[in-house]
């Protein structure tokens, strides 16, 4: 059947774990990438180019989303911030599947751009245990928890928008029914109808 | 999450191996079940009412169909053939996952009625395979065997409107398939947004 890989949106509120999550996924599935994103910002101390981000000119990056080369970009404090296209679709094209860790915002661009792209959206077991893992980090003023909770719930309501939602309560089981939503999609008729139509033809 | 099991249909074109995959997909999922049709043509020697078909007296037939209470139904040979939906409801409240195996024609009604479906269609590696395997029984005439492919190739035809097509090439590569689509399928969004509702009120 089609051998290209998977586009995937991954999104959650922050204090989900996406990062735990993410870096188990890439243990157990050598054929997942995640995608860097691209910036304009400067490089903070120990920032690797290519690694950490992708770290472009101004007039570099306003030139790439002229020429439709990023599947999602923002403002934020006056730099840019957004997902280059061309590595994204090499690593599909040798079979890789790429993962885009990314806020709701992109997410929307990326569905939009991309229909065939896979959206999941990871949940906390509950709003409150967000609220206590936010907590459990005993670094952080009440109103910073406050205003991160607002944030979460806006991002929680987004989650409609998407293709899938699981709750990170045992990690393990989280990768594990990310792996088969993975492994399932590549079977839907909407991948595979060029393999369809040329077992027709053959006959 | 959502509790309530999948409708699921499934075809596939004769000599595919659909009933081989379903035993086996019973036994090594307990909550699978497997529709039992209703008929009102005669029981023949050895066939148990409730297990075999449900045998259904022509007017009983036609009051459940009026009433809405048969998910496809197809007429053939003068008798009346279908998918008594009762069953299937009551087997899905309690948390199995219900399947259909029905042809084309019927999986259309379902897909059409029952929008919230998971319709997985059973490819032969290729034609000519199929072919072979029809021909390796034997038994069949030149002729039947011409008229089963060009019914296998119009049925193939049909697997786009499917969600998923799978090929069944080895028996338990293919089972391991179908168990991850369904595994996959109860983390859709569209499945679980109650639970969205209620994890969003809550907090």
């Amino acid at each position: 059947m089609n051998n290209t890989g998977l586009l995937v949106v991954f999104s959650g509120p922050s204090g989900v774990g996406k990062d735990t999550v993410l870096q188990r996924l890439l243990q157990r599935c050598p054929q997942v990438r995640l995608s860097v994103s691209a910036t304009t910002r400067s490089p903070r101390a120990g920032e690797e180019d290519g690694k950490d981000y992708f770290f472009l000119d101004h007039e570099v990056f306003e030139e790439q989303i002229r020429q439709g080369k990023m599947l999602e970009y923002a403002e934020y404090c006056g730099n840019y911030y957004g997902t280059p296209s061309v590595p994204v679709e090499t690593w599909m094209s040798q079979g890789n599947d790429v993962i885009l860790e990314i806020e709701v915002q992109g997410g929307a661009q990326v569905q939009q751009k991309r229909k065939d792209c896979v959206s999941i959206f990871l949940l906390p077991p509950s709003m409150k245990v967000l609220e206590n893992r936010l907590r459990g980090r005993g670094t952080e003023a009440e109103e910073t928890i406050q205003k991160r909770m607002k944030a979460a719930r806006e991002e929680v309501g987004k989650a409609f928008q998407y293709d899938y939602a699981v709750v990170n309560d045992d990690l393990e089981e989280t990768v594990t029914t990310i792996i088969q939503i993975l492994e399932s999609e590549k079977f839907r008729v909407s991948r595979n109808k060029d393999f369809l139509e040329r077992m027709l033809e053959i006959c």
